[in-house]
């Protein structure tokens, strides 16, 4: 019997985001089904009645949640092609580190930065582009986070940062020339198909944000 | 040769705990070294410059970082015997879910209200019960929430909650009757050694706060 995999979804979230690459990376057949925010749905509730946020993955009538726990699991199941994780358990470890730096230094700070004006949202800024100095170097001439190959760091860091870097409106503010070898690797991933095609285009995403109130004034 | 295995550590931390807890638990020799907040040492500098924080576990030269993190690496490269993860990766992605959960609901709010006052304090108060009652409701009848043996959600969540349940200093708000399942759960854990020689005693707690002006005030 072939696996059914549902997808509770909300195009906007780059945590989203996350599980879609994985899922075309694995080139898993699934089924996205988009929630509505302002009335939640019953299978929604049900299947992440803690946090009753999305995403969720659903696996043969089983739940997941939370973005990078998704995407670990779906590389512990569908692991007969491309990995997303080296092997070695130190290897693993730092690969797990540095998923969680993006998800506080990264994720967090650039939400903040959304979401805040004057100083605070300066100071944002600043704590944002040194997160970003931080991993410019870690990245150092290596095409991925994952060496050779596209893996759980760049898959965990890839749908905000590409927003941040190449949406107008979210400020333009990661210079390619102090940013050079983060900057070519977002332009690397934004050819692969499986992030090109989960990452929304610009203009959907400003009609949203203003159809929503939510339109950013000038940084 | 045998492996070298250093905690970079300092004891009052419930962080530094839960890799103690671990290192216990799989029985691995180890040289546990104090570090000093406000001097701290070269090796653990070098050993975790992104975050400069304990604890860090150096594995023959090389430096894991963030609690989790090490207790995970710890039961992938000891993995002959007392496993703490399930081998099903439906149910590792639970565990993993939990210990998130613990991480922001127990530990953040529990800093939170141990630094608070007023209002605050009344909130964060609040928030943790909250917290405590779905773990509660998690744990059920289960002796451990790894089921029937001691695993990584209870190595996550031990250190933290047994300091608010045991230490009167810290406000004796987790009540035996309201919360049955996991006040029992408390004081099973408690009587394994791994656990009861990981978390130090209270009147040595007290007069650490006390030294360092940190000491509580009424709730």
């Amino acid at each position: 019997m072939a696996d059914e995999v549902i997808l509770l979804n909300f195009w906007p979230s780059p945590y989203g985001m996350r599980v879609l690459i994985a899922l075309e990376e694995k080139g898993i057949k699934y089924e996205n089904r988009e929630e509505d925010f302002s009335n939640k749905s019953l299978l929604l509730l049900q299947m992440n009645p803690i946090h009753k946020k999305i995403p969720v993955l659903i696996h043969n009538g089983k739940s997941i949640c939370e973005s990078l726990n998704i995407v670990e699991y779906i590389d512990e199941v569908w692991n007969d092609h491309s990995p997303l994780f080296p092997s070695d358990p130190y290897q693993r470890a730092q690969v797990k580190f540095w998923a969680n730096y993006i998800d506080t230094k990264i994720y967090e700070i650039g939400f903040k930065f959304s979401k805040a004006e004057g100083e605070v949202k300066e100071a944002a800024k600043k704590e944002f582009l040194e997160g970003v100095k931080v991993l410019e170097e870690q990245l150092g001439n290596k095409p991925y986070f994952g060496g050779d190959n596209f893996g759980f760091v760049d898959v965990a860091l890839v749908p905000l940062f590409c927003m941040f870097y190449t949406y107008t409106f979210a400020g333009k503010f990661i210079d390619d020339e102090k940013y050079p070898n983060i900057t070519s690797w977002a332009k690397r991933c934004l050819k692969k198909e499986s992030v090109s095609k989960s990452i929304p285009k610009e203009d959907k995403v400003k009609r949203f944000l203003e159809e929503n109130g939510l339109s950013q004034r000038g940084h």
